[in-house]
């Protein structure tokens, strides 16, 4: 069966300073013909670019905290939009001081967005909803960082039952019934018979779930919020041999990203933020694996598909 | 006769958005191992580290305006050069209010960088000496853009004159008269011979000069800060097609530069800061060309000796 797009495009996968090969902190998410970009590291819009992303379609930015290398893209990306003829609004979820930031700066460089800005803050209190629709819904949660910190969890909302095409065909059934029967009641039909739901539709596809924790230290207490994600992307920025660094910088080692993974029971856990210093990454996903299988690594321009 | 480095290197040669080939505006300038960076827009860090430039070494930083794609590059420049270990003073030259931007961002982000920023505010008023050693000089002066904006002058201070070897050995001269032929002075032998200095030394190099103007309108009061220039980067955001364009939004076409190279009766002119609406600069080149004759571009990863 085809579904519809649930799919992660890697713009960034470097910690603190970006390298000659990974860039800043940044992903683009489409889910359903929606584009959200979350985090939005330096250089975010020339990835954009590079990897042929639609860039003006992003109607929803999320920004997990405010060090540097998860916001500095974000003036030169407002105003390329806004350079490139944007009228629609863009929706920015973030710490309230982002916007202080931007205003300073919109301010002192002259700049009038021709579009409006939504603003809509994040708070460190448990989990938030910030954005649903009829087809999916965001919501951050508290990591634990040096500095205020979320994380975000995307959700499909549950698709309607599927009816039974072949069931349909030699029932009677009204429009409103089969609307009924989608949204999972018994009904009965023009005759009066009862039609039970299970005999008359299918299962649909299970919604899909995609958690985003960056940065954070080892904190066991965040596995409420992910639980059975189908994919967790949990920052690594360390290995093993810098768990003391780790904890120091408010940071993880790819195998503790590995241990929550397991706990949170996901089905697949995505690495990235990498520090600089390290060259091999296959070291990362050696370390994870050893604790939870199914680890991947992130890369700038990987696509990953849910 | 091999002369000391004095050498453009070009981060980014596109106007106010960065395309896939072409970044915002930034200019690596090495001048008598002095490294020198000239505006600083977006992912300018990330350009260093292609172009394998020695980041570290820059201890000045000028920047012409406060348009983003000239200064977005510099929170996160700093940032690396501050992560990467850097403890030597970084002096920026630029418009005061630039300060008041990374104030804000460094007390939201909880940055404490740990080297000095020497600050120096460019004025709207004339030549201003920025800088000077025993061997540069650098000067800014007024552009005429939509917003406060200075154009820099590099240039060499002269050297000694250099003296004749052939003559020196014949004659019997004390150090502090070396000294003084060098600077240009006639001397007296310990014999009380008059030796000109015209008879002892040679001509040294002519002091090399480079003019940078982005961004500005066609305005030919500027040629008198740029006389006799090696080497002017003008800045030509478009062709003669756009010139009403050009002159609504402050910038200049690629025959307005070449006008100012001519009036100024520099050696070479460099274009740049080409507006993404372009694909094919060769065309940038050939309207210049058609007033002054020795117009090169500039494009990313460049480099161009004087």
């Amino acid at each position: 069966m085809n579904r519809s797009t649930f799919e992660i495009l890697i713009l960034g996968s470097s910690a603190a300073s970006p390298t000659s090969e990974r860039n800043s902190s940044a992903q683009l998410l489409t889910i359903s013909e929606r584009y959200m970009l979350v985090d939005c590291g330096e250089a975010t819009q020339i990835q954009l670019r590079k990897y042929k992303a639609k860039f003006q379609a992003i109607d929803h930015v999320f920004i997990s905290h405010l060090h540097g290398d998860h916001f500095f893209g974000l003036p030169g990306l407002l105003g390329s939009m806004h350079l490139l003829g944007r009228r629609q609004d863009l929706n920015i979820y973030c710490p309230k001081e982002l916007k202080n930031i931007l205003d300073v700066i919109n301010s002192i460089t002259e700049t009038r967005l021709n579009y409006r800005v939504n603003w809509h803050f994040t708070a460190n209190d448990g989990l938030q909803l910030l954005f649903e629709d009829e087809k999916v819904e965001v919501f951050s949660f508290p990591l634990r960082h040096r500095i205020f910190c979320t994380g975000f969890l995307f959700r499909e909302k549950p698709s309607p039952r599927k009816i039974d095409k072949y069931i349909l065909e030699k029932l009677s059934i009204s429009v409103a019934d089969i609307l009924r029967l989608k949204a999972g009641e018994d009904v009965e039909n023009e005759l009066g018979v009862l039609i039970r739901n299970e005999d008359a539709t299918l299962d649909p596809p299970p919604a899909r779930s995609y958690a985003y924790c960056s940065d954070t230290i080892f904190d066991p207490s965040l596995v409420q919020y992910i639980k059975g994600a189908d994919l967790l992307y949990h920052e690594s920025t360390f290995l093993e041999d810098q768990a003391e660094r780790a904890k120091k910088t408010f940071h993880s080692t790819a195998k503790q990203a590995a241990t929550i993974a397991s706990m949170a029971e996901v089905k697949q856990l995505l690495l990235g933020h990498y520090s600089a210093r390290y060259r091999d990454l296959d070291l990362f996903v050696e370390e994870a694996s050893s604790i939870f299988k199914n680890s991947i690594l992130s890369g700038d321009g990987k696509k990953i598909k849910i």
